[in-house]
């Protein structure tokens, strides 16, 4: 029987993304969001880092459905913020979610800064917990520069910004392929399926 | 005759705080704020750091007015949000000088994060600029705690959730006079104060 995996995220796009990642690493296991489960207890995201983050949640939704459960956290780190918004990418603006809002309130934030200061990195932690107490987490990252105008209709969240180092185009002008390629929750994720082929049965 | 000074802001609350703070040390200079001056340029924070901003501010009205210019730049810097607000502290909501904006998206952004996460300071550099090219710069800080409900009506920006380590109150329940003996800016230009006794005659 094909294990299952529940996946700690009501983001649609996320659970898109990460299906594909694993798919891609030939693992035999059944990818499910927790919206199937009904009774999933909210997460307080108190943690500090996205390490941290990534195990509360995988660790709450292995604790609630009895399964093993990923989850991951990322976001957006800028050089010149110094490593913000970091974990609060996904409520930049003060309301969890809403990305329009978030990268117009980051860009104007950064609208005085020239192109020199403008490095930024995508961050991701993805955690596997067990519901007997195990838990594994990797980390991927993807460097690049933030332009002033998003660009592109791919993807979400602060991809229309995002350029990465070595390609002329932002994330959001990736194919989905592409971007799994490349990307900081495809590296992360990549890690962690070995943990999951070890661990997961 | 008494040597002029002009400080670079139009923000009138800090114009009062320096004053108070440049009349206790005894310096005999008249500070006028840089509105007495017309057609003084806007200028670009392009810098990166609090000591590169307040040395182009007071460099630009140095050479504007042809009179020795002092400027500052301060904001807030959250531990967990790595130094973030920081330079941006003044636009951090997207419009500049917008504190009820600025203070409640900060607020928002650190909804999760528990008490021994909110550590933060306040930070400011004093820059003295000459017309004929010479610049100093001084800095000082501020450590305490982000409240998660803002207290008090003195001050202004960040005050009324910065609780000073050694304290019960914000900075916005202080008087000004005990706000000027330990505050960052306080800090800042009294040092900075020793540079205006040498130079400017």
């Amino acid at each position: 029987m094909t294990p299952r995996l529940v996946l700690a995220t009501r983001n649609a796009h996320k659970v898109v993304e990460l299906r594909a990642i694993l798919a891609e690493t030939g693992l035999d296991v059944e990818l499910v969001g927790a919206d199937t489960y009904p009774d999933i207890p909210d997460v307080k995201e108190t943690g500090v880092t996205f390490a941290e983050n990534a195990l509360l949640k995988a660790r709450t939704l292995a604790d609630a459905t009895g399964l093993p459960a990923v989850a991951d956290d990322s976001g957006l780190c800028v050089d010149v913020l110094g490593g913000a918004p970091g974990i609060f990418s996904a409520r930049w603006a003060g309301t969890h979610g809403d990305d329009a809002a978030n990268l117009a309130l980051l860009l104007a934030q950064l609208g005085d800064i020239d192109d020199p200061h403008r490095a930024a990195h995508f961050a991701c932690a993805a955690a596997l917990a067990l519901p007997g107490g195990t838990e594994r987490v990797a980390e991927g990252r993807l460097r690049g520069t933030l332009r002033r105008i998003p660009t592109g209709t791919n993807g979400f969240g602060y991809d229309p910004i995002l350029q990465p180092d070595g390609d002329t185009r932002t994330c959001a002008e990736l194919s989905p392929d592409e971007k799994n390629a490349i990307s900081h929750r495809g590296k992360a994720f990549r890690a962690l399926a070995a943990s999951v082929a070890e661990l997961v049965r």
